[in-house]
């Protein structure tokens, strides 16, 4: 019995190359798991394998910078000359089904979620070192030296952002990070903030006494 | 990988009857537990099957009161007559071992523990409903009608400090009360006011961008 029966909205981030998404993807597989997932929309190229609708949302600069006018974004980010953003309506969309809904974003967009969704548990994801954060980016083998390079940069300038997010989860395996995740989740519904509308629902507000 | 590794401090609380004490045995029972127990000390007498030192310290009310002037209590509490409360010294020693330290208290001690122990995660444990708790504790063999609309009437109040306490937990079953217990000590874990410092020796500062 759950006292808190809403939704939660869950920011999964951190460094770049730390594995969000295969973590993103453990948390779904889970026994048990009912989240929803919100794809991201993006301007860069499609990658090999990836899926429109499924990975991102593929869009042109000028259709990206359209809804960035309109307020149309929860979040977004340049980075590499591409645009990343969660585009509002989803989110909104799936928190009605009563889902968790699970966003991966950039790590600047925290404060961006927090300003627009103050309920929205955020959640750094941290590689074990950072020795091998930089060793799996540079290992990759999709971008240019340049872009290795620039990411690397980033992942430095990122480390330092920590601070801003409700939880710290280091890396260690795929999945003991994902039923770290998993354990907040539930902790965050029993939080008393979360819950203590339905409690005093239940036992009435003491003014009986 | 665990970012804190000191031990928490977790205040377990609810109304009388709800269970406090059996649901703290199914969470030192669960596979993986390594928590202590601050047994509480009292004046009131030993109840049949009960041990002294393992249920409680079982001490004269001189003795109690004496402690209390010594200022020798992280929160102590008097009712039905008889004083109950937690030796400050057996706390001291219990979170040096760096293991969870569960304390089980009566529900007016969690402002007392978060005066004095800021960093005190504190758990309120509720029954489904408040029936089945008024009706839990009539059929109690072991106390007078007069203790019993004592405890009624103290449940009836009790209900409404929920407020003070961190989580709220539904005693629905032990074993998915204890449960959500565990994941919120897991949570807690990664919580990022607990972490950030490790995470930050780890590393660093983020001061060599």
């Amino acid at each position: 019995m759950k006292l808190n029966e809403r939704g939660l909205l869950v920011v999964l981030s951190g460094p770049s190359g730390v594995g969000k998404g295969t973590v993103r993807k453990a948390l779904f597989d889970m026994y048990g798991s009912d989240f929803t997932y919100s794809v991201s929309m993006t301007t860069r190229d499609m990658r090999p394998g990836e899926v429109e609708g499924k990975d991102y949302y593929f869009v042109s600069k000028e259709t990206f910078e359209k809804k960035i006018a309109e307020g149309g974004f929860l979040e977004y980010n340049f980075f590499c000359g591409h645009y990343y953003g969660t585009p509002m309506e989803k989110v909104e969309e799936a928190l009605l089904t009563g889902k968790e809904l699970i966003l991966e974003i950039e790590v600047n967009g925290c404060r961006q979620v927090k300003e627009k969704m103050l309920d929205a548990v955020t959640i750094f994801i941290v590689p074990p070192t950072k020795e091998i954060l930089y060793e799996r980016l540079r290992r990759r083998g999709t971008e240019s030296q340049e872009e290795i390079e620039e990411r690397i940069n980033k992942a430095k300038a990122e480390f330092g952002l920590a601070y801003q997010y409700d939880y710290i989860v280091v890396n260690d395996t795929v999945a003991n990070a994902a039923d770290r995740i998993r354990a907040i989740i539930r902790a965050e519904h029993a939080r008393t903030k979360r819950s203590i509308y339905k409690y005093y629902e239940m036992v009435g507000d003491g003014s009986e006494q």
